[in-house]
Parts: C-alpha cells; structure tokens; sequence
C-alpha cells in the first residue's frame, strides 16, 4: 500500500527530467482516504519543491488536515531558494509523512524528519528506497562520496584501438553519436585533454535536452590549446568551458574559466569540480587522460562503444600511457546493449 | 517437397560432426513413392560416403530402383579412399539426384553430375543450397579461394589489451575457456607467434572432441623456441605441431615438423599450410602475429572475446605493431553472444 503511492511519487519525480540540477528530481503524492488527492514535482531549479507543489495544487485544500505526504526524498528544513518544506507541511495539516531516501545532503540529512517528528508528525522511511535513490544516482554519490561521479566513456574498434595515430578518427556511427549526445545531458561536466582538442577539434556539447547542459571542462596543465582561439571549444558559447592550466592567459570569452592548480592530479581536478558544484562528469578521453582516471582508482564507470571495425598497426590504443602497469582491475556490473550498428557496454568499478 | 528431403539430409550429414576431416559432411536420403526408404552420412573420413551409406543400409535393396536420392553435396566420380559414388548409385537402380550443393574440390566439380546426366539419370541441383553450403563453410573456402579460411581470435578486456605487458594473463573465465577449447576443434590449425609460445607456454590444444585435432602452428623465424624444450609444445604430442622457422635444429621430438620458407610472409606461409590440406585456421595472436595477418588482407574473420576487466597503461595492445596505419577496415556481419561473464563478438572482412 505504502509502495503503491511512493511509486506514484517516483513516477511525479520524473516530470523534472534534466531540468531540476543541483537539485535532485523530487516527487510528491497526498493520501486520504485511500484516495490520491494531490500531486506534485520538483519541475526546475529555484522553483517550488515536490511536496510544496503537492499542497499548493490541491484541488480541495481543506482535505490535506490528516492527510498522509508520499515523497521520494526526506522534506527539506533549510532555507534555500524556497523555503523549508517541513513548514509547509506542518502548516497544511498533513499528519503522516512517508519517505523514500533520505537527502544525503547534509544541510538536509535527517534534520528534516528530525524536526517533523518532534511536531508530532507520523514519519515512515525507507519505503522503495533503491528506486527512489535510483532517481538520483549522480547527486547521492556527490554527497554521499564528496566528488562528482566518473565515467569513463570511449569508442573503440574490436582491437581497442580510438583513432589512427594523430587523426580525427569517426568510428560510431550517426545513431550512436546522437545516443551519446543525448547521453552527455545525463552529466554536468564533459570532461577531455588538450590533445583530444587539439586533434578533433570537438563543440562538446550535449544534445539540448537538459536545461542545464554540461560544461566542457579541458585538462591542458601546458596551456597548449590557448594559441588557437579558432577551436570550437572557444568560438562555441552554448555551454561553460573550464580549462585547468597553470597557464595565464589575456582577452578569453566570457564563457571561459581557467582553473590553475599546484598540482593537476586527478583528486586535485575532482575536488575542484566537486566545489563548483559538479556532480557527475563524463570523461571523454583521450587515452593518457583516461588512463590518469584509471590510476588514480577516482572513478565509477566505463561505458565502451565497439564498433565492427579494426584498426590494428600503430593506431592509437583506448585507456593508454607509459604507465607500468602490474595487474588486471575485475569491474562489475558488466550489461550490453545494442545501438545502431554499434555495441554500448558498459561497467562499474568494484567499490 | 525437395526441400523436406534435403533438410532431412542435411540433419543425416550432421552426424560426421568433426569426424570427416579432409572430407567435408555430407548427408544423404533415398525417396520412393513419397517415402524415405534409407539414410545414411559420411561419418568418417576413409569409409563409405554419404550416398554409399544410404545405400548400404536400405532395407529394401528392391525399392532402390527408381527411387530419388537426396545428397547434400554433388557425388564423387573419383576414386579415392573409396569407390566413386556415382558408380554406386548407377548400379543401386536410383533414377533421379537432387543435389544441395556442387562439390568445389576440383577433383569432383560438375564431373560427378555430368556423367549421371549422361548416364540418363535426372539431376536437379541447387536445393536448399546456401543450408548444404553452412555445413562445411571451410572446406567450401578452401576449395574455392585456395588457401585456408582464417580466423583471427583474441580476448581483450575493455580497452583492448590482452595482457599486463610480458606476463601470462588470464582474462577470459572458465566457461569461456572452456568455449574457447571446443571451437578450437572447429579449425584444422591453431596458430601463435614464439612470444606466445615463450610468455603463456600454452598445450594449445582442443577439447578432444575431433577426430582430427587441430594441428599447432608456430611462427618462429628466428628459432627462439628450440632452446626451450622443456615448453608445453614440445613435451605435449597430442597433436602435431608446425614450426614456421630457418633455424635448423636436430633431435626434434617426432611430433614436431620444421618447415622453411624464403620469404615468411603471411602469404607464403598460408599457402604452406594449403599444401598441408589445413583448410581452416585460428590464429591466437599475439598482437603482432594479428597485425601482419591483418596487413596481409589474407584473414576472414576476427572473434573477439570481451572481458569486464580494464589494464590501462603499458598493457599490451590488441593487434598492434610499430606498423604505421593510415584506414579504419569497416567490417560485417557483427555479432554478439553472451558466454559466462564474457562477451563473444564476431565479424567478417568485407570480401
């Protein structure tokens, strides 16, 4: 019975698809009576929370005195660009709350619930919780491990291999670049090296779908890419550039943000972005910079496009560098699925 | 009508499975007044053929006149291991042939079926031929292209490589290697490069469920194996074992035969092979044994298999030599099975 309504809150929560961040999706339904008497979603960043939205779109406001709130993640007790959810309930006389996760976000993080009960309101958590918290994967992970999510995602031939050496190399094909280009929506940052830059000459961009798209992040410690203010990644204005460089540079973009470190570690950039509020980045290669990932155990996913081609000789291999390497990582979670003429695989880090 | 019958012979051929060798399965039924009177294959290479087994073993040698035989390949009309099978069937009394396949060996091609027609008996051909073709897609491309049918097979993890740089590494599971060792009986030669002889030491044999295990084939130009005679190759003689090399060396076990080439290409060496009968080949690398056949263009299909596993770095590359490659080869017919935690992918060189 509990999970019936907090399926139907799930279901509300996607009505914020891609439109929501920072902030998770949210969902809300109100119960009386066995009866559903009021919906609601966190539809955009900086507008009502899902269950505020719940209350205020009650058809017969009168009916939520006792009234029980299904919500997919634990009401908020802070004042951000709204103010704190538990109030409103308190307010709208609802006298049972129902949760699926609760917020890993710790100016939330139990103080909700806390304040909720010591109103004297009924609280049931733990109701779906892996589907709620499936909602949200990338911002529990950002909260729950302090860094953005990593994905390392590649397109290979069958010998593994992701251009000829030093060339612009399509290997995917139409159905699977736009696949991925809609899959770069699902994260907040599009993260490569300046040799990807420098060779392919990429715009970075996602396919429009999220209101707010990624932002293209460069790993150019040299500042290589700096001389060629013809690259798309600086002429393109559609989305945010970072650039960590030691290098210091005059008259860039407005859209351009130069990040310098002591040191470019791969934990030194995370943390950077985890302070810019990035919650998942997509790493896009090339080889040395997916390797550095790899090294530094600071990642969550590789998602591999193989593509029924060969390169073979000298082309240039996926995930590669000098590095002397000593053993095999075993992944998990490994799944397949067909796109275009193309495979998208995919697997986890072991944790 | 015809094609119930042959299907039916096709089933009867299957029973040869990797027993004919260097004879192709074939399958047989004889038809009278709507009624199969007799069934027979070639289940082993040096005993009676397909068409003779059916006869052979039909109940009712009476029925036999006039009745129609259902082969799935053109009778012989040369005397081999046995007696031409077309004599066999002008005696029995069988009035009509209907064939799947014509008989690419050139010492049957469109003889056998030219001199039944002169003979008076009516012949029909080319039912359910691409079936009858399937049975034996190797000996058929031995015949036709001269030279052997060559796989390229290797297990990669995801990003392509195949081993932590000179070390022994297993990536593939048991079920997989299992797999592994009963396709390998699928083809009448495993071939490796001394690298792979001298860093895994492998037996590189099949699961013993051929009549005629693959023989092993070892390219060694320069001779390196032959200070080691304490390796697998040498001290395993289940099978036999081909060595690719100028170096001359004495007191070599009786299962071993040095064969010499003045030029070692992939060309010479398959040609080398198509003298020996080896109508099918499974190269196992190593990379750079996979990068000469690829160069070669002398290769048909690559069988890949995927582990969930990452080794990043300095690992070694699939198919990868210092050779400076300039295309991407766009291949066909990909696909995808699922075998234990591992992926089986397969693709064919556009012909």
């Amino acid at each position: 019975m509990h999970e019936a309504y907090m399926a139907q809150a799930i279901a509300e929560a996607r009505n914020g698809f891609r439109q929501t961040y920072t902030n998770p999706l949210v969902g809300a339904v109100i119960v009386k009576d066995n009866r559903v008497i009021a919906r609601g979603a966190h539809l955009q960043y900086g507008h009502e929370h899902a269950e505020k939205n719940a209350i205020l779109h009650c058809e017969a406001p009168e009916e939520l005195l006792n009234s029980t709130l299904y919500v997919t993640l634990e009401p908020c007790h802070h004042r951000g660009k709204q103010p704190p959810c538990t109030q409103a309930i308190l307010d709208s006389g609802i006298k049972k709350v129902v949760v699926g996760q609760l917020d890993p976000n710790p100016l939330v993080a139990g103080k909700g619930l806390a304040f909720l009960r010591e109103q004297g309101i009924e609280v049931i958590t733990g109701i779906l919780e892996n589907e709620a918290r499936a909602l949200n994967p990338h911002y529990n992970f950002y909260h729950e491990y302090k860094r953005p999510y990593v994905v390392l995602k590649q397109a290979v031939s069958l010998d593994g291999k992701i251009a000829v050496l030093g060339k612009r190399t399509a290997l995917t094909d139409d159905e699977t670049n736009r696949f991925v280009h809609d899959e770069r929506d699902d994260y907040k940052a599009i993260l490569v090296g300046a040799d990807t830059v420098l060779i392919d000459n990429p715009r970075l961009l996602g396919a429009g779908t999220s209101l707010y798209p990624p932002v293209r992040v460069i790993l150019d410690e040299a500042g290589r890419i700096f001389d060629k203010r013809e690259l798309q990644i600086f002429k393109n204005q559609s989305a945010p550039v970072y650039i960590f460089s030691r290098r210091q540079v005059a008259n860039l973009p407005a859209h351009i943000t130069v990040i310098s470190l002591d040191d470019f570690s791969i934990a030194n950039i995370l943390q950077a972005l985890y302070e810019k509020k990035i919650q998942s980045v997509y790493v896009e290669g090339g080889a040395q910079v997916h390797d550095a990932f790899l090294a530094s155990d600071l990642w969550d996913e590789l998602i591999s496009y193989v593509t029924p081609k060969v390169i073979g000789g000298n082309g240039r291999a996926a995930i590669a560098s000098s590095r002397q390497v000593e053993q095999v990582y075993d992944l998990q979670d490994f799944s397949v699925q067909t796109i275009g003429t193309n495979l998208r695989l995919s697997v986890k880090r072991r944790l």
